[in-house]
């Protein structure tokens, strides 16, 4: 009871003195700091713990988390300190609300997705990396992988709108992907699983002879805010499953450092005699960390030195060598994490089978690669260099370690998977400082600023793989749980619990709020976020058609509060029908929806947009159109009718 | 700066006095309310507002929100007072983190769901309605209505999953759908737009005569958790856009009441000279609230007087006005909402073109309806009764009034969506006693407990239609915002502010969290949730094989921590593929993913489930299987190959 009585006394008097708390209303009579806390029983830090994060009504978050949404498909945005979901981006996964494969436009975008001809309508999103000037968060774009199908989409944040799908058909499956060099030259897309590069069979008993990884390296061309497919080009690495990636930068600019996790090229095969990939990949005391020389590799392609496979040109392995692009380094243990200090000088990698994190030197790295000085090369020729004089320390710091965030301070945190904590320690002194437990099994941690050359400090968020006993009940599918921590407070200080219900977050990265500018509405009116210029089929008020042309029937319609004009449409059954239709508003948030009944027909359209939606009248009957964004008093009457008359 | 000094000098003691102050960390040195409120410039109804929501780790939500997901399709769960999102549950919508349409039994139930061979992927859910017993939330189920393609589907609240999807093709839309009946013996579902009645093409300007709207009573077994459409009936009503509807209880049991907006039966084609839908159906002072006895209804269908009409047993409306199953009371003006108070004695409606909430008394509407007094009847034939000697009192509420709740003192809360407020008002007294203001735009409000015989007078939700300037920008498409309340404080006060980013919540309740009884894992280990059984093809360990069977190759695979077994699928080029896969896992929250890169597969398999997933192998080649959620330190290696030989 002591920390009630230490607050005890402290009734807030009934003012509403601000503009906010007359807004909010006065507080109950006889509430208290003290009267609350026993009422709900919160101990003292769960006091500060609210206060740190309650953003009141109106009050804009601090920071926005762009958080993977796992398996969803999409991308979370967040906002911090109040850890509220503000946003569903809409990328590899239909998402009828924001008529996202709802539509001609949002339809090709998912379907240049495609691979191979198969329609793909979900992703496995992991990586989040934010575009970067000079090794800066610059607020512009937003890139995420799909580790499933080996694709990459590219978000502008000027609206928060996915711009573009790519897929290579190099690889079958990526893992460390997106990251970004410094200046956004480059979007890097490695390999997960191994497979023949460029597709087609090949047995599983040529696994080390024709299995594959590579790296690979997407030219982003900032003006048309587009990857450059056709200038794009990737490294081949040998079959290790490929992991996560960080770009060097300041100190270590040009270069990019790659995991791996199976050295041993283990494959399965557990019911044809072989051992489980889980101990198949688990054998070696140590796997490689690829160091790669991108400045050196983009010379190497521009000098015609790459193949093409499959539309891709790829540095093979025996080019990638002579040409100084790539070196091992042995890492200790199935290595999950590797990531370059903020000032570019050391490079931490985590084994999740060892208990260390491990702190390379760029500097000595760079002076064992410039001398040659080798221990061997590895069954593909790969020069290694030696462990023991290319890193600078090795921390002990806990069990399961996996990925490493940095803070304004000099310090670092590392997840520790199996302890379900983090843990701070100083980079400099290699030497921990406090752990702060996780609930539970934290995975991927993210500090604000934290994958810039001038991290934040203030807050880490810890996104933990389970929830278990967290939340209440909700059946035998949990939501995930994002933990923020204060890591400005000594000692860090858990903050929220926020329980995440939108496919596994992987990874996110968190950046200032003011760094972002996002339009409120499209101009001019008859946008199209998708081809992100104003449509040619773009529908002026007034200008309201139906006209019929050997295509179909096309209808130009509007909307604005409230209603769709034309508002009745008469067609024929077995009739094509293509909607055009403009929101010729522009007052902020009066966004509407407009839905057909029974035809799988639903688009919203913000301030400004414009939608083309096709579809076959297949069926006669009387089918209703309406709004499905509540937009006004009578929203209910901003409805109409399809009228499709049999032949 | 006066709220500052008030709570000054309130340092907290360095306490970690609790299990969880402990856990929580010890709060930052210097950490004060005081500080931290001039910080975070937060004034005291702030800080009350913090305490009163924050839910520190591990500590469960006291109430359960289940709200609609608007145009999403789906239905979110919000813990209360946190307001945090514990759960989206997948409904209409494909929803692929969740597998749920990317295998052989959700496909199934989705497409249960299609009309008239026309596949719908997403809908517009409206009204969520837990299963009442004597008027009380009984947790075990929830109803929700799809209003685009006029659906409802079933949720056990067992497990959280979606059971069942009915659709009727005798109606094209729907609004007022889900609503339950005391005992859940029905559910009911009226139409919103009209239309001929089962379907099929009649010129608009026959709307009059052969358009028409229906209200549906779908028969629930309790037994089975299923509606029973065999035993479904409606009843046919004119063509007057019927709207909200809610079950009588206790004094007025065995009836329902359905508002309509649109008795002027206007059905726009402003370019064909009419005007627009917005103006048509405002022109009435006066719409007709639909008083319905339900259970002469059923004991007319019974006794063999409905119609079959596409399936559905209709009484039309002849017979329903004759067997004395439909009334109409004026109502002003465009209604929106319809209440029955928890005592079932008045019927509560708002107009949103009138000023009033305009309350209805059952024992007077009862008394005229026996007494036959009407003051004439609509074109149809259905008796009106006299406004003036229905109704107890209106309470001069304010601007758009649309959705009224209660508490357990004897007040009702009714929107204002105009003013952008909720009144708070006595029942009895006719009072307005105050308003709070939303922000903005309020649509419909949930109280806790508040569609039951016993509300609980905590807490009120408002659903808020636009959120302009509450949240930091994410571009054109804005959040939805939920508001809080304190209804059990005086005044009320407003406590959080939730981002919705998931679709437009249109309508929520909310129940005591301690009422639900949700279970951990699926036992017997192969159940699978659709069937809501154990799966027939459900496998065990050590049974794990492969057979080739004429139509195809079936794939006996289980999952467990870190390996799926058999991690090897030898496949031929052009094979049906049948996954039949067991997580044999009984540990709380061990969820494993399965994917297959490029074959659109993933499935979520919680602890004890089974899944079935069918596709063919189009195209040879070496495509990674892995597992997607992350499970353990091993989850990257809980991997495996599909390899599709050519032929």
């Amino acid at each position: 009871m002591r920390q009630i009585l230490l607050a005890g006394g402290i009734a807030l008097a009934l003012l509403a003195c601000s503009p906010r708390a007359e807004q909010a209303g006065a507080p109950a009579a006889g509430s208290s700091v003290s009267a609350l806390m026993q009422a709900r029983k919160l101990a003292e830090p769960d006091v500060t713990a609210a206060l740190k994060t309650y953003t009141p009504t109106g009050v804009h978050d601090e920071y926005l988390m762009f958080s993977s949404g796992g398996h969803s498909g999409q991308v979370l945005v967040v906002g911090l300190p109040s850890m509220r979901l503000l946003k569903v981006i809409a990328v590899f996964t239909p998402e009828p609300w924001q008529g996202y494969g709802y539509g001609d436009q949002t339809d090709a975008l998912l379907a240049s997705g495609n691979r191979n001809g198969q329609t793909l309508a979900w992703a496995d999103t992991h990586h989040p990396a934010l575009s970067e000037t000079a090794g800066d968060y610059d607020g512009k774009f937003l890139f995420i992988g799909d580790k499933a199908n080996a694709r990459l989409a590219v978000i502008d944040l000027k609206d928060f709108v996915t711009k573009q799908i790519v897929a290579s058909n190099l690889i079958e499956s990526d893992h460390g992907a997106a990251f970004v060099t410094p200046n956004t030259d480059y979007v890097i897309e490695p390999t997960q699983y191994p497979a023949p590069l460029g597709g087609g069979y090949v047995p599983i008993e040529e696994y080390n002879e024709k299995y594959r990884g590579a790296v690979l390296f997407w030219k982003f061309d900032r003006s048309k805010g587009k990857l450059d497919p056709a200038a794009a080009f990737a490294i081949e690495v040998p079959p290790y499953g490929q992991d996560l990636a960080d770009a060097g930068k300041l100190a270590s600019s040009g270069f990019a450092f790659v995991n791996s996790f199976n050295t041993e090229r283990a494959w399965g095969g557990t019911m044809e005699g072989n051992p489980p990939l889980e101990s198949g990949a688990s054998q070696n005391d140590t796997d490689f960390l690829h160091v790669i020389d991108w400045k050196k590799a983009e010379a190497a392609v521009a000098a015609g030195k790459a193949e093409t496979i499959n539309g891709m040109r790829v540095l093979r392995l025996p080019v990638a060598i002579a040409e100084g692009v790539l070196h091992f380094i042995p890492e200790p243990k199935s290595p999950h994490g590797v990531d370059v200090t903020p000032d570019g000088k050391d490079i931490v990698v985590s084994g999740k089978l060892d208990t260390h994190a491990t702190i390379y030197s760029f500097e000595k790295v760079k002076a064992l690669i410039d001398q040659k000085k080798y221990v061997g090369s590895d069954p593909y020729g790969v020069p290694i260099l030696p462990f023991e004089e290319a890193i600078r320390a090795q921390v002990e710091i806990g069990l399961g370690p996996l990925h490493t965030q940095f803070d304004d301070q000099g310090n670092a945190y590392t997840s520790l998977f199996l302890e379900s904590k983090v843990a701070k320690w100083n980079v400099a002194e290699a030497r921990v400082l406090e752990k702060i437990p996780a609930h539970y099994n934290v995975g991927h941690i993210a500090a604000a600023e934290g994958d810039t050359v001038s991290p934040d400090g203030r807050f880490l968020v810890m996104i933990d793989k389970w929830a278990l006993d967290r939340f209440a009940g909700v059946g035998p599918l949990l939501p995930q749980n994002m933990q923020l921590v204060d890591i400005a407070s000594a000692p860090m200080q858990l903050l929220y619990d926020m329980p995440v219900p939108i496919g596994e977050p992987h990874y996110a990265q968190i950046i200032k709020a003011d760094k972002l500018a996002p339009i409120d509405i499209y101009t001019p009116v008859g946008f199209n976020p998708v081809t992100d210029t104003k449509d040619p089929e773009a529908v002026e008020a007034e200008q309201e058609r139906i006209e019929r042309r050997a295509d179909g029937v096309h209808v130009y319609m509007t909307a604005v509060r409230s209603h769709f004009r034309p508002d009745i449409v008469r067609v024929k059954e077995g009739e094509n029908v293509h909607i055009h239709l403009t929101n010729v508003e522009q007052a902020k948030d009066a966004t509407h929806g407009f839905a057909i009944g029974s035809h799988n027909v639903n688009v919203s359209i913000e301030p400004g947009e414009h939608a083309n939606i096709t579809f076959v009248a297949k069926r006669s009957g009387v089918f209703p159109m309406y709004c499905t964004e509540f937009c006004s008093a009578l929203h209910l009457e901003m409805a109409g009718y399809l009228l499709v008359e049999p032949n």
